[in-house]
């Protein structure tokens, strides 16, 4: 594609992880942000050069907070006449109906790469955020998929309206339950907190997330977001009138479905929802099977357990550990290919590990 | 304690698990199921054997379905005039009504094991179900505490209602939230579910769980849980409305908090509440530094670099991995302690490894 210079507008966790992957291709960078210290922060990390009055640049990426991301596209829309621009937010819609009557707005493709940390800022970047991530780009130009491609992402097409309701299901509205049920825990017992275990880990992993960035994006997607959130109500109250009516005589025969079947539904549906979700290598999930390992908690124990795996050359397809508050040994799991697995365990039980092998799938 | 004889009655996940755990330590161990195939399959997994007519047991373990545990309890105690009788059931208060006119009923010390799989059956029972994790009891006996000593749990006391109040707080509610967030995929386009990232797949992991068990869960604590989903409801309703207003000139000035306020403060008390959950060991969080490092899809990788990173004998504390469906490569995250994190890094960077040491903690 030859040389480029591409201008970064905004410096915090995306905008240095874009230029330090852009400088490790040896394009040019500029950098810009409202904040002075945190651009020099982002140069001085290596993600570029601080922008300078006769910047030309090719391409300029809006990387602003989302509430400022539609003035700023303008604004260097009309400063850069040459430049295509595009942005990273992660709402699309609400920020091209802001630029509709915008006479430059030909050269504006909104993007969106799906990665990110619950750490912002410049110091939390690095070169490869979007290793092997989606990027999602509206509109077709060639200069923003090859910053995608640049940046090691995948380009996926879609329009605004689609991926704001794509956003809404997979990510805003999972980050409202996440926040509501950890919410839920701020006045209960210090000996009932101690009960959670890896199952409200799991869900509330995200409540860990920044008020303020998340603020900007539920009010930027509201049109998407407020229907999922309607319809969660309505599914909720239903959970709560059949709670109140399991020991009405009446309620089953007088109601269809009875309070039983609609809880039954509600846990029903969430499985059919959750079997959509596609499995590590994208397409349908993959079936493994599981080994499991009990770790003792002491220095090295990880390290050793794997020594001993790596030395059977089978190889490992994902790990999950199980915690628990109470002790410290840790239960770790271990997918392998199914025809794999007699091999690996018997090599750990070999070497003295407590390792057994799951219920192979049925499927 | 000299010998035992425990009687197991429902020899699903949970009593085969107990099974297998109390004969692992030599105890009698009789097993008696609805399903005479149940029950056989668990006797020939070594879980103890079948039940007989002359038995004399110390101990009963109800590990039936929710739904019929007070029935069975109320049986146990008259059958074996005795022996002491337990129940492993996830809800406590509904069981002890239920025997509230029991002329046995001192007999009775209700307990739950805080131990689980998404699969169940005998066939998914394990010795090393309950190592580790905490067994709540509600009363006292040395008989139960001994039980989940023998299994490797850690004895935790809770009055039922105390326990059933903990449990629907941080797994019942959390279960009914990760349903709803996957339910509402089903209906997704295609490429929309294909933008699922880490985030939605650790909210709806738990999702893939069995209806009818929840339900009978749901259903047997709907005086704990409904309170918490009436919550629920309502703050949802707050940030329907504030999303609902964001445009409306007055809505700033007319109501204090105004709509971005009510989202803000929904996500900062996500914050609070998910800062509660106690860290992998006990007690407050404790902070690792964290390394990243980039996994190539192919035979061995996560060997390999286990392998190295076992070399270093720097103790690894904690493990995640990130998926990525679009493509094959994975982000493996390391925590170890701060001190020892440059050494594993520049081990591993030794060895070629794409290896990242993230931001330090502030604190």
């Amino acid at each position: 594609m030859g040389a480029r210079h591409v201008r970064i507008v905004g410096t915090g966790l995306l905008g240095t992880s874009i230029g330090l992957a852009l400088r490790a291709h040896g394009v040019d960078v500029s950098l810009a942000d409202v904040s002075p210290t945190s651009a020099a922060l982002a140069a001085d990390m290596g993600a570029g050069r601080l922008a300078g009055p006769q910047d030309a640049p090719d391409l300029v990426v809006v990387a602003a907070p989302p509430d400022v991301v539609a003035d700023v596209v303008r604004r260097e829309l009309a400063t850069y006449p040459q430049a295509v621009v595009t942005d990273v937010a992660s709402v699309k819609q609400s920020i091209a109906r802001a630029l509709a009557d915008d006479v430059n707005r030909d050269r504006y493709v909104g993007s969106h790469p799906m990665a990110g940390r619950e750490r912002s800022g410049a110091v939390a970047a690095r070169s490869d955020l979007f290793e092997g991530r989606t990027w999602v780009v509206c509109g077709q130009s060639d200069l923003v998929e090859w910053l995608a491609q640049t940046c090691g992402a995948r380009v996926t097409h879609l329009d605004a309206a689609a991926h704001d309701e794509a956003v809404a299901a997979v990510s805003h509205v999972p980050q409202l339950a996440a926040s509501l049920v950890a919410a839920q825990l701020r006045e209960l017992p210090e000996e009932a907190v101690a009960l959670s275990g890896q199952g409200i880990r799991d869900v509330t992993r995200i409540a860990a997330s920044d008020p303020m960035l998340w603020t900007q994006i539920l009010a930027g997607n509201a049109q998407a977001v407020r229907p999922i959130v309607e319809r969660m109500i309505d599914e909720l109250g239903d959970v709560r009138d059949a709670l109140g009516s399991l020991d009405d005589p009446d309620a089953g025969a007088a109601r269809i479905p009875g309070p039983r079947a609609v809880l039954a539904q509600t846990i029903a549906r969430g499985q059919d929802g959750h079997a959509r979700i596609p499995g590590k290598h994208g397409g349908a999930p993959t079936t493994y099977a599981t080994i499991a390992v009990v770790i003792p908690d002491e220095p090295g124990a990880l390290g050793r357990l794997f020594t001993h795996a790596g030395e059977t050359g089978v190889s490992i397809e994902d790990i999950r550990i199980e915690h628990d508050s109470a002790v410290n040994a840790g239960l770790l799991e271990l997918d392998v290919m199914p025809a794999r697995v007699s091999k690996l365990s018997d090599a750990l039980r070999a070497h003295g590990w407590q390792s057994h092998v799951l219920d192979l799938p049925s499927t």
